[in-house]
């Protein structure tokens, strides 16, 4: 199942009639810039009523190398133990190589990146954390919408984990039917810890180098399911306003798809096994963000700003060497049914 | 003071006349593994006698594609709240790149490599974490030994620091009087957060790639200091016996360098504020650990043992937004005096 695609696709790309250059209206980086920045006030706002308690504190902040960005953090809130939603945009001469050997077109340009990110780490051990980020690129004749959305359970509830997946779905769905297949396996195999063989937690849509090209590019961890899929997504040639569209759809979707699931375990009671089991669970969560998570570590070795970048840690956190949960607790569900992918809407063939 | 000496020093290497092939004594394998499991136990026995209450467990385990190990971990001691101490011994076809690209002789050829690597996180904030991995390779043509000692203090004092650089450079100095600055210096960078701009802790020593030859090659993080001194390193053409007599000596000072500073702390009184800044520093471990550690990530994708691997991480851990010690306190003084290398026995010139 592990296919190595990213020289088929690299040909593929060069030498067929929809590699046309499609280039994006005069205002796109404003209008992605605005769009990334509403949504990151529609999501302060909403998990600000949904946390009943605490407000974000909101610290802007400039890079020297050009751009910068607004850092919105909750701490200690009702039902945050802390949550971050941050804003950047960031310009420069030279795009890093990870990316360039991925859009060899951009050498020899400046580049525009803009995008919204947002982490939570909920107190209730029943509530889920969530990720999200939507981000747009520029770079010379190329330019490419990414990002995606996806669920950490601790103790996963199955109707959470289908109406969070049925939510994004329908997103997708008004855009392209074979969005959310591609993208909700290219997510199982992007938020995967090889080293411990699971996934992240339940996940959602990761997309990333999203163009007008039918035929995605292949990044370095699209193989196997994700790099099939992303064959069979068309139309052969997208416009920049339907991937507009498509990314809006999927950030302001995020709110129905997360908010009723926090609403509804929120004052759930839970006990020192289920808080034990959360902090040795959110572990995996550290681990992921600083071994594989491609922003976490571009970010960390190219002078982003550590803070902004680090607030998707979560707040405190557990090792525990050798453990694993006892046969048959809800524990050990987790790992047998949830930390694998799974095709919860059973619409994937 | 950022200099690229890979290639030069490659240049040197293969052009000077101490290039001539020294092999390692027909027994050395077998002579290294038992010290590291010697070494393993004199430390266990010492750390237990210190900690007065838990004991280490030990899980045996095999590793599939050739070889083993030892793995001992101590919980919820009197004064460690976790350590762990690990023997290895690993062979296999090939070496990873990352590996191959310092000694390209070893390209084509099986490898085998041993070695013991510790870390101690104390529970009282008063005694500084600890680390510590000595290790041996043979890859056809070339063999070479690497580690060192290294001390991350959370309340440092400056008599600790110095007796634990004393110990080491003793070890060092009966054996070559240059080992202490190349190594200590070659620390300082190696153990370096460059998105903190902090060092891990007040250092110690480090080396790689240390074999016969005068001039040291150079790995990825050894610039600047740390490869002008190493140029400076002789004699020219080392023994087999002497570096292995300096590695155990090496070892064998930990107990002497480290358990006299955990005596001398581990009854001193602390509070929430000590506790609460003792996690958050933890998390900076974590960070270095799971971003730049070599040993870390080749062991997370290289399908290593996970838990053995991971069992450096401490056991409970913060993070803490936008968090700055206020002027003038003691968790101040750790970043202005102690997070910068240091020359602490005044005599590096």
């Amino acid at each position: 199942m592990s296919v190595q695609v990213t020289s088929q696709f690299a040909t593929t790309v060069a030498s067929t009639p929809e590699n046309k250059v499609i280039t994006p209206p005069a205002d796109s980086r404003q209008r992605f810039k605005q769009f990334v920045q509403d949504l990151q006030d529609s999501i302060c706002d909403g998990l600000e009523k949904l946390d009943g308690q605490a407000k974000f504190q909101e610290d802007n902040w400039q890079r020297q190398e050009g751009g910068g960005g607004r850092t919105r953090v909750l701490s200690d809130g009702g039902v945050f133990e802390q949550g971050g939603v941050n804003f950047s945009e960031v310009w420069g001469d030279t795009l890093p190589p990870a990316i360039l050997s991925q859009r060899p077109e951009a050498a020899g340009h400046g580049f525009y990146a803009t995008g919204t990110s947002m982490v939570l780490h909920p107190r209730n051990p029943y509530i889920p954390t969530v990720h999200l980020n939507y981000r747009y690129f520029e770079a010379g004749p190329v330019w490419w919408f990414g990002g995606g959305v996806d669920l950490t359970p601790y103790y996963p509830f199955q109707e959470d984990v289908i109406h969070f997946h049925q939510m994004i779905k329908d997103a997708c769905d008004a855009h392209h039917p074979e969005f959310y297949p591609a993208f909700k396996r290219w997510c199982d195999e992007y938020f995967y810890l090889k080293h411990r063989q699971e996934t992240r937690g339940v996940g959602g849509i990761f997309f990333d180098y999203l163009d007008y090209r039918g035929k995605l590019y292949s990044g370095p961890n699209m193989q196997g399911e994700a790099a099939r899929y992303s064959q069979s997504v068309g139309p052969v040639s997208r416009s920049w306003e339907e991937m507009f569209a498509f990314a809006q759809a999927c950030g302001n979707s995020f709110l129905p798809a997360y908010v009723p699931i926090a609403e509804k375990h929120k004052d759930r009671e839970y006990g020192d096994r289920q808080r034990n089991f959360q902090l040795y669970r959110r572990g995996r969560y550290v681990e992921f963000n600083l071994v594989y998570d491609r922003g976490t570590v571009f970010g960390l070795q190219t002078n982003g700003r550590t803070e902004s970048i680090l607030m998707s840690l979560p707040p405190l956190i557990r090792w525990e060497y050798g453990y694993s949960p006892d046969l048959g607790t809800p524990e050990a569900e987790l790992y047998d049914t949830y930390l694998k992918p799974q095709d919860w809407l059973g619409e994937i063939s």
